[in-house]
């Protein structure tokens, strides 16, 4: 059976989204870095989210190309969006690479699900937004390194790593609600998927990488 | 005459002060990004920052050539630097462009001065971290946009770059005062040229930019 491809709404929302995603986890990884213990790992955390602005411009570029004002694209996804980011303050070092380490590998989960129901180019476009796994190994470095400092951490962290999951399915719910109907449909890819086996799926992603920097889920 | 070259000690601390500032501008600029009026001018102050950290990476890798951990490099410099930053706070977004443009200017007036005392291949480094045209283009166009809106803006924007330029020379004494030496000697470039001569060099270019941009010195 053939995918359904994504009919033109679907993926300026789409396109919108995760343009959206790039420029506040830009802004909130940069507002992080402050909370580095030292210059050196400051610089790493912004190099990080300088990577998200430069995944941001294409995006953006994209949606220009397509004849759509990107701020229009975008503008849906405001709320839900800055709602999580405003829930999920990290209060120090660890939890702020914990929140880059699970954002950014959810966020690849779905886009390289998301994938398989786009034309070129943005079928290619979505795969090359996908984060540099140098950023998710220095990120997995720092949980263990502060798990190994005080194992009392572990806890706290994996607590933490289940909030920032829990916050970001909550604020999933307000955008599909919020949908009309086309990105909804993009993401369910016909029948070939349901919406909750794809949670189920990231769910399980989430699970085994939170295991491979030393947290539970 | 020739020009005195750099002693390896002058040109460690030359790059680890231009490494710091780099960092700090990415960091104020990413925060000065959440007051702008629409998602695309938020975009473009990210971006304008994401440029920082890369000129950042390239100067912080090159003190690792030369054997230095670039926290060390950069560690005399975070109390004069942070507190620039921290004394010129902006408040709208007017003024977030604003110091973005004085900022950057000002950086690279010193920079391409520098770069005339120096050997290759940090010559060649200064010269490329140098800010690419479009960002100031954009900043000076900002600024214009805001004074049509409201001509009473030209001269709260005027004192307010008044004020960045007078914390940042504030600052620079006590850069000058903490050096051991080798960077007050880079940057007068033997008897090429006075510090005093710089400053006043530094501050003319400054004025010029102020009245292109439609404010008065």
């Amino acid at each position: 059976m053939s995918v359904p491809t994504a009919p033109e709404s679907a993926v300026v929302d789409l396109l919108g989204l995760v343009a959206l995603g790039e420029l506040l986890a830009f802004e909130r990884m940069a507002a992080d870095a402050r909370l580095a213990p030292d210059l050196r790992r400051r610089a790493a955390l912004s190099e990080m989210a300088a990577a998200e602005i430069g995944n941001y411009r294409r995006l953006a570029d994209r949606l220009t190309a397509l004849g759509v004002r990107p701020d229009d694209a975008m503008a849906p996804y405001v709320e839900p969006l800055q709602a999580y980011h405003d829930s999920t303050v990290p209060h120090d070092w660890a939890e702020a690479v914990t929140k880059a380490y699970v954002g950014d590998a959810v966020t690849d989960d779905f886009l390289r699900h998301i994938a398989g129901a786009l034309h070129e180019p943005e079928r290619q476009l979505v795969l090359d937004v996908l984060h540099e796994s140098r950023y998710a190994q220095f990120a997995a470095t720092e949980i263990r390194l502060a798990i190994s400092a005080d194992p009392k951490v572990a806890g706290r962290l994996s607590m933490w790593a289940r909030r920032l999951v829990g916050e970001a399915l909550s604020q999933a719910g307000r955008v599909a609600a919020a949908d009309r109907g086309a990105l909804t449909a993009l993401i369910a890819q016909g029948d070939q998927v349901d919406v909750a086996a794809l949670i189920r799926r990231l769910t399980d992603s989430h699970t085994a990488r939170m295991a491979a920097a030393g947290l539970n889920n």
